[in-house]
């Protein structure tokens, strides 16, 4: 927004290639607002902006484009420069980048950058997507227990330039073992020859470095800290995550899971920047895999073709019977969904209780929605018996909507699945097939 | 996890009525993790855990309970312990808990709480419920600028133990108008004698004190920031918005938007805590506004009896025509409604880039669930022209299907709406309608 607004000042620097203009236009703003307005032009032009800059300021750009953007980008750049941006970047943002990146372009670059970075980068492409590995950064503040508090502060006089946050420093022992963490705050603030050992709070709350993201991402919300550490089988201090990456995973996260309600698997970019073909790929299973209830729920409306045919008002309220239990069934998978995805603690109680509920809420939702249908029905059909065969049947079915809505997705998670699996679509299609059956025997039970 | 493992401990101290015992079992572990376990006991225990400890540590631990509990909880307090708890809290933390007291209650305690606190609580109680005002807290660091940096530092060690986080130090005039940040790591490592002055950034990125909650967080995760400055109309600074409230506004948005989709109303506290009368309240308004609809598709078919009386067969693959359209359109309405909610700045270009991405999807996907379609539709019928039917009316039904679910969410913006309002069984009634006289009517030209 107050981005945008600067386009055009930019673009007139770029026509008159003015590169101190440049220059000052990306020093006067913050990263995150260049890169705002970077992400309007074409990828030549934003490194012709970037290139204005020295590589650490390139980089604090660079960091907050969207990842497919910053991969076209480095399609343009030559390897000269961009393996100075690299070196810049920080450790999880160039990884991010580069397990983006082609196996070959990845080699050719690797030898251009300084041995340590190198090496960094080999070690955090290793760990698998998804896990604590993948997303933490090695920039952090440690030190070794021995310390005065002024010793420990001069030392981090050297660390911190490189470190993304100082609000805790990290205590290891000689072989980088964590031994407990010192905030900030109480560093500054203890007589300078006190012994830094009597700072350190040793009940250090960790994650492993194969711990998946999202408990990551729980535990920093649970705990409300500013950065976890991360440590390896052996203890070993080996990064930290960081509060910006819990809000990106959170929302990485919800994203996933709202897709999976709307049977759409998860796309790896925005929306926006998804091609075609991705979407489809992403969209076209599910849809397919849909037809299937479709074709069964055909193949229930042959095997009762003969009672539709006596009785033609039967047809008319079958939309109305797919769409009861399939609408009660979705909002209660959806509700049970989010809840098993925000509440890491639901334990075999919860669920006996959960589905408790269900079960009564089918009742009393199904028998106002019945309440109502059987009264509309009467303006279709002016005999009572058809009426009620409508409203009986759409009681049953919101109560078999709600109940089947409650009860898969937490099936799922009993045999060890993600329940966020279980899209609205498929619950809606199974209760469609199980509402026609109930519609039609309840029919025959009453009218034949 | 970790915590239930503790909980038969907690009750043996409990039972033996050990206070000293309980202290030390909560000292020892993270207020987060003893919140945890207290979360499975009465409101009478709870409290009784909580009393055995002073009231810094009380409010440490009670800030980590669910607001429903710390409602409950504070039902069985007397008044005046409570006035003590509730004094140590975090200003946030109990304004979200008094707003939610019942008034009465409030008034009676307020009078016991101290002159200073008690403002404070007044003023952040007046904020709009989700704007800025409403979620920040007061507790924060500030600093005049007239200081050197040993003054700054003097000064700060008497304000930090108030402050939620002194990553960053505001900068006021004496109107307390916000005039720059000063982080906590150059202000350590700058020399003593330095002015504050030289130190100050004051470009500083604030909110409103009545923006949404939703911008606050957006804002904080689009710059990273680890706190973020809130000001009034006259730039005085009033408070701050931390890291931690970010997550839990993005969790909270998340899940309305994803509740919404799903066509339930928001809920105030989790599924699992909200009572029964509440879900129903938050569930029916929408089922029933949905069966408005299925009777219009009743009034659809009983216009078109005529031909489905003719033709049976066009009965069966009434499921098939509802649930294909209503599929495609709820994938594209949430991918279309989660890509608005993560990406604020989308724009008219972008829009109309989606719009077209959405027709060429509808065209390529419609065509191959058409083509599956009359396939199998061939083996219910055995005559091609009726196997045509049903395949061309599944391309245009989800061609529909998709538009309307890119398009709603689009339209519902443009008007200035929340695109999350347009929720998945609507959009799928309304293609119901569409494609079930889209149906008929292919029917008609096809086959009569």
């Amino acid at each position: 927004m107050y981005g945008r607004l600067m386009l055009p000042e930019l673009q007139v620097l770029l026509a008159e290639n003015d590169i101190t203009g440049i220059q000052e236009f990306c020093d006067a703003l913050y990263p995150a607002v260049t890169a705002e307005i970077l992400s309007e032009l074409e990828s030549q032009n934003v490194w012709r902006v970037l290139a204005c800059n020295s590589p650490e300021k390139q980089a604090e750009i660079f960091q907050f484009l969207d990842l497919p953007q910053q991969i076209e980008i480095v399609g343009v750049v030559e390897r000269g420069p961009l393996s100075k941006l690299i070196e810049e970047m920080a450790p999880d943002d160039r990884v991010d980048l580069l397990s983006r990146m082609d196996d070959e372009r990845v080699e050719e670059l690797l030898p251009l950058i300084a041995q340590a970075e190198r090496s960094d980068i080999r070690k955090l492409l290793s760990y698998p997507e998804d896990s604590a590995g993948a997303i933490m950064t090695t920039e952090y503040a440690s030190l070794p227990e021995d310390l005065s508090v002024a010793q420990a502060l001069e030392k981090l006089r050297h660390q911190a330039p490189d470190s993304e946050i100082i609000s805790y420093i990290y205590v290891v022992d000689e072989g980088r073992r964590l031994q407990g963490i010192v905030s900030l705050r109480e560093l500054i603030f203890a007589r300078p020859t006190r012994p830094l050992s009597e700072l350190i709070n040793r009940d250090v709350i960790s994650v492993r470095v194969d711990d998946d993201q999202e408990y990551v991402a729980q535990q920093m919300a649970k705990f409300d800290f500013v950065a976890i550490p991360v440590v390896d089988n052996q203890n070993q201090l080996v990064g930290i995550v960081t509060h910006d990456d819990a809000i990106d995973i959170m929302q990485e996260e919800a994203t996933e899971d709202t897709y999976r309600l709307a049977a759409v698997e998860p796309l790896e970019d925005s929306y926006l920047s998804t091609s075609l073909k991705t979407v489809i790929q992403k969209r076209i299973g599910w849809l397919i895999f849909l037809l299937v209830p479709s074709f069964l729920a055909a193949k229930v409306l042959q095997h009762y073709e003969g009672i539709s045919d006596r009785y033609e008002w039967l047809v008319l309220f079958i939309p109305l019977i797919l769409a009861s239990g399939g609408n009660a069934g979705s909002q209660s998978a959806t509700l049970i969904i989010r809840a098993m995805a925000l509440e890491t603690n639901i334990d075999k109680g919860d669920l006996t209780a959960l589905l408790r509920k269900e079960i009564q809420l089918g009742v009393l939702l199904g028998g106002a929605l019945a309440l109502i249908s059987f009264t509309v029905a009467l303006a279709f059909t002016t005999q009572m018996i058809q009426a009620t065969v409508v409203g009986l049947a759409v009681f049953l079915v919101v109560l078999i909507g709600i109940s089947a809505g409650g009860m898969l997705p937490m099936g799922f998670r009993r045999l060890g699945m993600d329940p966020a699996l279980m899209s609205n679509p498929f619950i809606t299609a199974l209760v469609d097939i199980l509402g026609l059956i109930i519609y039609f025997q309840v029919a025959m039970a009453m009218v034949s």
